[in-house]
């Protein structure tokens, strides 16, 4: 009937027949507004992209993680062609998407100004608003070489095609393994030629389909990440689906600006990382001090009550325990460098407690009657970490684990995962994070020892007892260590950041390079199945994913000072003495304001240092034994009797609330 | 009126005159039974010295210090003699006397066997008994060198004569400053020489006055104590002023044995120092660790009553930091050695806290409301100490310091330092011990910082604040470090050692190096006094004091089982399963023993483990809601209603009993 031939596709998963010639956006009749790409067959294409016989086609839109990626990766284009047209002798590096945003390196003799960054968002502006369109061609290596003579980081990039193990982050966007292709920006009705980039795609269809992005910040970076190479600049940017989206972004980085532990750290004087110790080595001052001891105590007396057991360990041993682990093999650039004692001997800083306490273990013979044994340890370890990726308190050098490993019979195994996860969210709960979700690592049958049946019993009961909880469970299918499957928890907190929290993780190895055994009910030995976990991770780590989660205002039970008592004159710093002694002695941190300064200030600095409660004394109180109960809100309750004080103080603490 | 000119000496502080050729034993009219030497103008002499006009002499009794040590070295001689009587190509080389005893050295083909020394101490009773005289003639080096031309090793020390610097340990015996002696041992009434010895004495008058030896052991030893020398078989033995002096000495060193905290460390199963980490490198295990635990738990509780707080600090750091300090300067040598990390920058295990403390003080502006500043942690340290001298947990090379620093004003500094004394003294008396003398080390004022006045004072505020606590106080003349006086608490444990524990270290040195400032009333700029104090000194050399101190058989509230619950049979666990439970609920240490020993061996195996109450249970108990109470020393009440038991355990462990 028709002279055009007909093509059959698959369009989001229902059977149809299009005319040839038919583009991927035809298919989905799409604005290029919502949905902004396809995936053609499984991979991301150019809604201008043609469909072939036997296609199958799926939206991708814009609020989705493909979309976003791929606004992104537009937006960095159009940052490009912006720095470009203003400042002419920027020649291109790289500008791939990442998480929540884009960036694109510049060779340009001068870092830019924030002036200029401004310049180049409303050039930017101007290019959205023209809305030109992305349209992609395929070219030769050689006419590449021709069109980019003048970008001397491109044409590097050429010569690195399909060398995939050479390419530095981010080439793999520039030149994909297919050929080499050329993105134009093209003047929606004349077609002018506006600006080119050598790029795998895709892109959105035309500029204007980026509704809402901003400029970051400016840094140093070298080209391809070596220090050997020229020093470019880096501009970071992001991208949103929506207004909306981008000032919720916005405002949520303004909030973990805010609740950034390093700065905190310091405006309540908790911990510092003093540049005369090192990166990634924190001293805890006194009131992080007091924060970090509540936080082990509750720790520690929850496990002593789950049949924990505590040992001490040295921080140095001799490499020779490391070889017996194979931390040596496979974990060396992990550790810090040898120190050399007693003629040659290399002694190293432990990175992980678990052989020290196989020693244990080992120290003498063991009975199925001693088990399951719940070897738990305050283990500081320390880890070598690239000065570039140490982060405050979450990615340190130097940190302690709450440790604990767990030897157990295989019959014993399932109860004992069984019942530690559900010890590890409850503890977690407490210290007031509650929303979880649980990640399983499975076996890759290509790199394991241990035998299918363990494997399989294993990850049964770790999948078991994760369903049991009723949390989502992300699998990470074949992500599990050599030695063992593991559980994870993932905790997000007060603003929706996942942080990863407790592991399980399951040994088959261990046990079996430290010969560790018991005797069995029959006499015969037997090997031992290790369970390896840390609840908090680090409790350094920890400190710092609390006190960003509280913005720095812990609950009592953990605050540094619980209580401060202001006096409305001098003359009432007696009296609030009285009732600090009557609340000292039921353990609670209280300090009474002496100072020079005024009652509003004290109010003022208590709240700045966000100390639950504040007791406020006048002569009208005092006349009847009463204080005024401030809370950190600003709510304040007058003429509250101090037994009622004591007492609302005393339980808030006691009952962690 | 006599021919014989007469001489002018006083004796024992009183003048006398006497005929010339008098010797000091004629003087003191000495038998050589107690009194077996003389102090002559101050110097040690034999009796058989002549005194000469204006001398002061005075009585040296067997059983006083120096006594001892000429008894010892003449002990040694008669053993030195015995052996190369039985062995004559034993080739000499040194004899000294040592704290308890003595020792010689000999080249000998073979190792001594225990049978030598039997056969050693046979003939040295003999040449005892003999009454062999000790004569003593001086020699020129020449001389001595023809007569000893035999005993290569004293040939050597003739050519060390006056090299002070140069003589290897114990070699002055041998050879003083004024001119050679050798001491012949000749029979009493024959005068015949039956030995000899290059030797600067004094010695006994004769090898009758030795009551009481023992030879101990044998070991090898390098001549001069480097490896590089010759290997020579060294013998022990041990001297005493009685039989009954001997005995109890040797009863002493069997107690001691029993309780070598090493011993008991691995029977009781508290720790072990595992080949794999390293020497002086201890692991707790649970047991152990529980001590541990309640041991740290109950100081840190007494110092925060106390106004320390508390504050972590890592194990590893810039080398920087010990160059500001100044410990790379005078103290590299007790530093492990340093880990090269990110490009040539070194980093050091502490050996101490104070540098860290200090940067704590330091991280802000301090204001005098502030002061006194105590901040206290349980800070583990690493000390580099040759292999040789690691011993068990007294003698380690990783140690965790009770370690406070305190910060106040030089106002403050009497207030805290005769507080810090009574604090030092009452929690040590806390833990059991109570029997201490006190040594305070005062200044050198060649090597010494800070003014007279500031020195001044804090001396006598230490002395004043000793004096009142009623105890021995020592003084230890110019022995203060430079930066400013000590005292120091030494403890006597149950058999009689010294131990010593606690010290208090004034130091004018450290805020200056780190420009430590408060800001004073006034609005002035002030530094602040430092003190530095350890209670325990270690924690794992405390937990060995008090495990030798008690013989393993800790007080039950440091008890790491408190209370083994016994069944007459099988039967009665449960019924003593729901006693463990109450007392449980009281945080006692509780097991119950349900193996399949029987009874009586159950008990056998508490009382090994030292548990300090055993609970029996039979049908007879089980009816009438009571126990059989058993005590570690063997008593027993039977009957005792249920609750009266757990009252009297939650007694005796809140109470430290």
């Amino acid at each position: 009937m028709s002279a055009v031939p007909e093509l059959h596709i698959t369009l989001a998963g229902t059977e149809r027949v299009v005319a040839a010639g038919t583009t991927a956006g035809d298919a989905l009749e799409a604005d290029g507004r919502t949905v902004i790409a396809a995936r053609v067959n499984g991979e991301p294409r150019d809604l201008a992209h043609e469909v072939a016989e036997g296609d199958a086609v799926e939206a991708i839109a814009i609020d989705s993680e493909d979309g976003r990626a791929i606004l992104r990766h537009s937006t960095a284009h159009v940052m490009a062609q912006a720095v470009q047209e203003l400042f002419p002798e920027a020649k291109l590096g790289i500008g791939p998407p990442i998480d929540n945003g884009f960036y694109y390196d510049f060779d340009v003799a001068e870092p830019f100004t924030p002036d200029d960054l401004k310049r180049i968002e409303k050039r930017m502006q101007q290019i959205v608003k023209q809305g030109q369109r992305f349209s992609r061609r395929a070219v030769s290596d050689d006419d590449a070489r021709e069109e980019l003579r003048d970008e001397p980081y491109k044409l590097e990039l050429i010569g690195l095609k399909g060398g995939a193990g050479d390419a530095a982050e981010g080439a793999g966007v520039e030149v994909g393994a297919g050929g080499l292709t050329i993105y134009d920006n093209l003047q929606p009705r004349t077609g002018e030629l506006c600006w080119k980039d050598l790029c795998r795609g895709p892109h959105l269809p035309t500029t204007r389909a980026v509704p809402a992005f901003k400029l970051m910040r400016s840094a140093a970076a070298y080209w391809r990440g070596s220090e050997k190479n020229p020093q470019l600049q880096r501009v970071y940017g992001t991208a949103w689906e929506s207004k909306d989206a981008l000032k919720a972004y916005l405002t949520f980085l303004e909030e973990a600006e805010k609740r950034d532990h390093r700065r905190l750290g310091a405006e309540l004087d908790l911990f510092s990382i003093p540049e005369e110790i090192g990166s990634g080595l924190a001293v805890f001052h006194p009131k992080g001090g007091v924060v970090r001891r509540v936080m082990e105590d509750y720790s520690r007396k929850r496990h002593e009550e789950a049949g924990y057991e505590f040992v001490y360990t040295p921080h140095a041993t001799k490499g020779r325990l490391f070889e017996k682990s194979g931390h040596l093999d496979w974990y060396a650039e992990g550790m810090y460098p040898p120190m050399q004692l007693d003629e040659g001997q290399d002694y190293y800083l432990k990175p992980m407690n678990c052989p020290m306490h196989n020693l244990i273990f080992g120290a003498r013979g063991r009975s199925y009657r001693e088990l399951p044994l719940r070897l738990f340890e305050f283990g500081t370890v320390y880890r070598y970490e690239k000065s570039g990726v140490v982060h405050g308190l979450t990615r340190a050098r130097g940190f302690t684990q709450d440790d604990a490993h767990i030897y157990c019979t295989p019959d014993q195994m399932a109860g004992e995962l069984d019942s530690l996860l559900t010890f590890v969210l409850n503890l977690l709960r407490d210290y007031g994070l509650d929303d979880f979700y649980l990640e399983l690592s499975t076996r890759d049958p290509e790199k394991s020892i241990g035998s299918d049946e363990i494997w399989d019993e294993a990850t049964r009961v770790l999948r078991e007892a994760a369903e049991k909880q009723g949390l989502e469970l992300v699998m990470d299918p074949g992500g599990a260590a050599f030695y063992g499957p593991k559980i994870s928890v993932q905790a997000r907190d007060a603003i929706g950041r996942t942080w990863q929290m407790s592991t399980i993780q399951v040994d088959f190895n261990l046990p079996e390079r430290f010969d560790l055994e018991y005797q069995a009910p029959d006499g015969s030995r037997q090997r031992p199945v290790m369970i390896h976990r840390a609840l908090f991770g680090s409790i350094e780590r920890f400190f710092a994913v609390l006190l960003e989660h509280y913005a720095g205002a812990f609950p009592a039970w953990l605050a540094p000072v619980q209580v401060v008592g202001i006096p409305i004159t001098d003359e009432h710093v007696p009296y609030l003495e009285r009732v600090a002694e009557r609340l000292r002695a039921e353990g609670i941190r209280v300090e009474v304001d002496g100072s020079d300064d005024r009652m509003q200030k004290k109010i003022r600095n208590a709240q700045k240092q966000k100390v639950p409660f504040m007791l406020l004394a006048g002569d009208e109180d005092a006349g009847k034994d009463a204080v005024s109960f401030r809370y950190r809100n600003g709510e304040q309750n007058n003429g509250v009797p101090i037994d009622d004080a004591v007492a609302e103080i005393v339980t808030a603490v006691r009952e962690r609330r």
